[in-house]
């Protein structure tokens, strides 16, 4: 099957030029200025469009059974959803249980991400320690293309990584030519604020957030970071919503570091005056760790985005409904975390990012995908619109409008965080592997179709 | 007992200017130009001299069982030592074993510490956790004049406090009005580091240095101040010894939290090339955590001390002789960690910093025994040089000049870090309680006559 | 005449405590617990109340022909006015104008200021520079008793000191042992703000802070202490109002320099949402340079007097009427700048502050008048409660409230930036060299009363 | 003419891999696995080669007419050694004297130039104000190909910009889509500096250093960034040389400005001990503006350029003989400032920065090349191999040694600060608009062969 792009600006993370597109089946063959139009091929103006990669988004958690739940979108509704937000890649996470097998945990995750729609590649937890799993993390980088492990410094008595393995972990990692990622929060200090305000019979909600304040998650951000800086290693950290973490990284950047920082489109954008309300169902639908923050936080996220020490945009999507988040009506730690965004994510960080003058069309390919590409070894595979890399593309509308609601995604849950939020600059159509899978509101993508990225160990920067 | 010192310069904190002291049995009577001399009193002649408060050693380790041997001096020795340097006051420190009651290690503590020469009191330090611990904490504030409570966050698998013992203590210490200090030096990256040395074969005392580098430091202090502004409690850091964990400070208190720090006289002027010998005694005599760090620290301590983002000077004196540093002779992870200094500090720091123009004469006075008198709360017993204080006095000769050695030295031990450094401005005459214990080289110091100072909670900034 | 307070509570900067005061004449003649009575006394009860040095503001302009016009206050009224609010000692400012001699316009602010309520100094302008200049520096050190020179780096055309005079006029402060000062802003960029907004037909008061950004401040704040630090000298911040300058105080310090910074009460408690009305004259009684900044910045001034990177709190009294601020009705760059506060500040700054938890009662004394008197070498004569100092004390309520207005306020000018603001903590009694000038609320200020006070060079800090 | 490169490993900013590379005249015509050899085509082999974009050098000063009298490199000599090293393009500076006409200057220099055997372009400085500048910049901007203007603010009483000109020179960049751009130091403060020195008898080479601390770089690198700040304008700091002026740009980086920086390949790798030596002609062959640092601060500049926060690496290439230096025999001030460097920098920085593990090869491309490209708008016609990119290539030897020396460089002065260094990792092979030029030491430079490169305003960061 044959496609050519015409008329339209490529925008790559280093120019923005006017090409057109040619591709041949799930590959992209050229990239050049008046393209012939080969025969048989479909012709897509792109007149008035940016002709982008699609989107990576390095953190979602599709099917995942967590606290006595499991998240309303699967791995087909929620890189669907992806899709039809110009995302065509998502790296999910493999969490294994404590003393459970990775590799047993792996293949589970395989399983449930079979009917994915877009292609995905996971990231795989490192909830416990033991010689097996030192010896898992090997099998799982040089026969499984995983290359990078997460750790959760949260959730204490259930997947906390305490210090042993984190040092244990990140050792291991650097000698397999992995990354190691983190989870920033001092679960211990979450663990005693949440007993001490149930304690005191704060029980809604609104006291998420006041049980993981800033420096709960600089505290562990900057230790990630002390640790890597001692053991040698890269980190990345995940989810970065506040300045103190934010903070952290860039003086380590600043004193030679590689540390590697991601933002959320919800943190980038969402203050935390949304738990100011007596709606327990609102609230709890913004129940997610980080929470999120004051306002004068997300100025300091796009600086970061700016000047290069934050490098991935990101959504953590992972939805309940609210059903589910119901769980903790009398006791916010039973309410299940985690909130949407995969589908939003793009156009919510092109209409805050790009049109307020903070980012350039480049530097948003650079945070929405090429980073994320590069990071974790997946480059130029993805993140690049060039000859021999997969034909995942967005042509996105600069001018185009749409109003966010819950009532028109395509993510299950019920509950959109970005609701009523109206942004310009929208995908107008999605690409994945070579097929239009998202046109004008309309969404074609195929379970199954997706297929699971190796990624090699040993990138330019953990070798 | 009467004694007129006349002639002096009197230097307290806040300025310094000509005045005679008047001393009535313990206690300063009078501070004033031309006093008048009472019949039967004792005249010391001051001319020339700086009368100036006695030094307090926020840290000091006297008779101490550590890793199965005890610290050559003892409370005699060790405060005789330190009246001869013109240190009238030492904090030293009860630490209970793991499981062992707070109440029943305090007094042991203090049965050991009766024949102690010179003034003394005690930090108790929290080495494990339990609702006895929690319940003693109280008795000892209450009924022992403890408000000083100390958590070590290295020594693995021995007296190392975890988070969650660092939460509970820190909460418990702000409802007692109690201050926490903590020893800063992440105890798991620590291990690990050793452990790594050990394997790799480098068994020296040279690897001391290597399994503590200054990130593992900053790690510790920077938790342990998250902990402190989660819980709103002040916090004090004992022998920052390094940049980066002072950082972690500055930061702190421009950011408002109450946030204390100490350096230690050989940190201020020793620097890590003491490592680089071969000589097992000579490097083993240098081992203690954390340890000596690269030069450019020393101008950050420095620093610190002056604007006043460190507050104290201490020792943390624990002396071993060479026979028992020998335990390590293959193995520096079994090395006794310790060095001496209080009877060189006063002199070390005013030589150093008072010569060199870093500090005023006022300021020493500050970092030397005011500031510790005032945050520990025996303020205005000691500390200054005032009618009512205790007449604990160091008459200062800015001109008078020694080299240090272990052969003239009165601490026990058989080393001395400061070895051969020859210093400007040195005590001529030591007065604790009232009598003369030291003067122009010889040590009158009394077994037993040393007082134990109660120390009030919820003090000015505990409140 | 003798004076005893009873039964209060003297705060000094070291500490507070229980203590009866005896004032001789205009002097303190005892200071402890259970003073007699001596025959003749006057006994003022100090029950519930704080004993504390009467207040210093640092920083006035009373009869000051600025803009054309001169302040509403002259120095009976201004100095009255303060007396009424806790503060006994002002230091003022000669600013002679450009070619002017320094020693004539000291002389002419002298017989100004020669109707004084209470005690005055001055600090003086370097607003030229030449040989004269630079002799005359020598000759108001040596025999007038300034030990400070203002510098402002803003005002072009005016006033402002360029480069070179900052260069020169720092160098003679070093050598006659006098501290350099201040007024920190860029007047380049002040004035091109100024006529771009001008020329953009933006002319309202509203307009003020747009040509004053932090940066402008912040800037010439870095550039002040980069040259001190290049000339080895102290020097001192006037009225810090941003965020940005205490950044650049506080690395300057904790990089080893001696750095000073003064917050004014206004820019402690009001921020810049005054500047969104339409009433001109709401607006022109705000307008004053460093302008009301946002909200954060606040904070951050608040922290740094709390960790020591700021020193010192001042007002800026400047009062111009309503008449006066109306020349720039059409021209925002016309209108005088100056607000007043000599009689607000102990009371703002208790209020919010202490009350608040952020100061101890000794931190609020040293703030407000003890490191002014030790900064600028008044100290022990000033800044304490001791025997031998100036009898200059208030008597402090902590439970006495007020809301302050310029209907009932003492000094002129018709307008109060606190207006409606109700305080917690005010002043029952003032005492000015012994005498009782201000007595819930009925102020006995003497014209002529105060007096000018010498400071002598070389200062523990300057020598 | 066409040529095959085979067989190498092309190293972009964004990733290396294995490609061959043809070339068509000047041009590269394709980049791609296999290419098939054209027929007339010269094969050349890249077998264990990396073939990368041929080296910016951001800033050099050839035919410099400075000081009374005239660098040792022309346009020839300097552009023919800089291909010697690697570098294919240089930024030279077009510098008027104060009055003078921008215009004027600008063929001034083109007729300079027109001998250049490299690709060159020009900086303009502003050197003065008035309207005629202000419209001459829009000249030089619409017609002649300038999209930066430097600006001097060191040399007093010569080209130095005051803030009044910075201003508006900065704000007609904005309005022009051209990059303002500075040297920072603080002139006045170097000025007196010299002076005093002069005055203490301090005339030798070895004063140089002492008249230009690392302050006063900084405050002029931190007054360029406020007033960029205030006026909302990207700004570029040329020859970063330490830590404190790096740190500068972090800081408004972090804060959201858009700020670059350039490091010279000199003060990464050469410290201020070079001034410690007795020699006249060495120590002043060191000479060059801002001087060489303590060693602390070129990790810093490392740091710095792996972190993004510096992004280019430049020489300031301006030599001068010994005759021409031994004009300050008697007064350092008097001495040429200036050093060469551009046949050098390629593999200095290599050697340093890549075989050390701070900088992968496409870093190392990223600062030798890209981003010089795409700051300046030169993209991707520079900094790039790929097809319709400039032939400008360097084949690098990574394992080829040198050792450095005048008596074998090609450039003129007679002078080298890397004398004695050997580096591993050389060019091999330069080839410049599809033609070799330089090839296993041997050089092939034709005068005459550069082209003046126009660069376009408005480019990605200054629209």
């Amino acid at each position: 099957m044959t496609t050519l792009i015409r008329g339209g600006t490529v925008v790559n993370a280093d120019r923005a030029f006017r090409a057109d597109v040619l591709i041949e089946g799930d590959t992209i063959a050229a990239v050049g200025e008046n393209l012939a139009v080969p025969s048989g091929a479909t012709v897509i103006d792109a007149g008035g469009l940016y002709v982008m990669p699609g989107g990576i988004d390095t953190h979602t958690h599709m099917n995942l059974p967590f606290m006595g739940t499991v998240t309303s979108d699967d791995f087909f509704t929620g890189t669907a959803a992806g899709l039809a937000g110009g995302t065509t890649t998502i790296m999910d996470f493999v969490i294994p249980a404590p003393k459970q097998s990775l590799i047993e945990a792996y293949h589970q995750w395989r399983a449930w991400s079979a009917k994915a729609a877009g292609d995905y590649t996971f990231h795989v937890a490192i909830t416990w320690w033991s010689e097996q799993v030192h010896e898992e993390m090997g099998v799982l980088v040089r026969e499984h293309g995983v290359n990078s492990f997460k750790h959760f410094m949260a959730y204490k008595n259930a997947i906390m990584a305490d210090d042993e393995t984190l040092v244990k972990s990140f050792t291991r990692s650097l000698e397999l030519g992995a990354l190691p990622t983190v989870h920033a929060e001092n679960g211990e200090l979450v663990f005693q604020l949440q007993q001490a305000l149930l304690k005191k019979g704060i029980t809604g909600p609104q006291a998420h957030p006041l049980s993981r304040p800033p420096a709960v998650e600089a505290e562990a951000a900057n230790r990630a970071i002390a640790i890597a800086n001692v053991l040698n290693t890269p980190v990345y950290i995940v989810h970065v919503s506040c300045a103190e973490s934010l903070d952290a990284i860039t003086r380590a950047r600043a004193n030679g570091q590689r540390v590697y920082g991601e933002a959320l489109a919800g943190h980038l954008v969402i203050d935390d005056s949304v738990y100011q309300s007596d709606d327990f169902d609102y609230v709890a639908g913004h129940v997610m760790s980080p929470p999120f923050r004051g306002k004068h936080h997300q100025a300091a996220l796009w600086h970061g985005l700016q000047s290069g020490n934050l490098h991935t945009t990101a959504t953590d999507h992972c939805t309940f409904c609210a059903e589910q988040k119901a769980a903790g009506k009398d006791d916010f730690t039973r309410i299940p975390n985690g909130c949407g965004g995969v589908e939003e994510r793009m156009a919510v960080v092109w209409d805050a990012g790009v049109n307020s003058g903070m980012l350039t069309p480049s530097e948003f390919v650079k945070v929405s995908s090429t980073n994320a590409a590069q990071i974790f070894n997946m480059y130029p595979r993805k993140g690049v619109i060039a000859a021999g890399s997969d034909a995942d593309i967005v042509l996105w509308d600069p001018q185009g409008t749409r109003t966010i609601s819950a009532a028109t995604q395509f993510a299950k849950g019920g509950f959109n965080v970005f609701e009523g939020r109206t942004v310009r600059g929208i995908p107008r159509t999605t690409i994945a592997a070579g097929k239009v899978v998202f046109h004008q509101g309309e969404l074609t993508a195929v379970e199954g179709a997706g297929r699971y990225i190796e990624r090699p160990a040993f990138s330019a920067t953990t070798a």
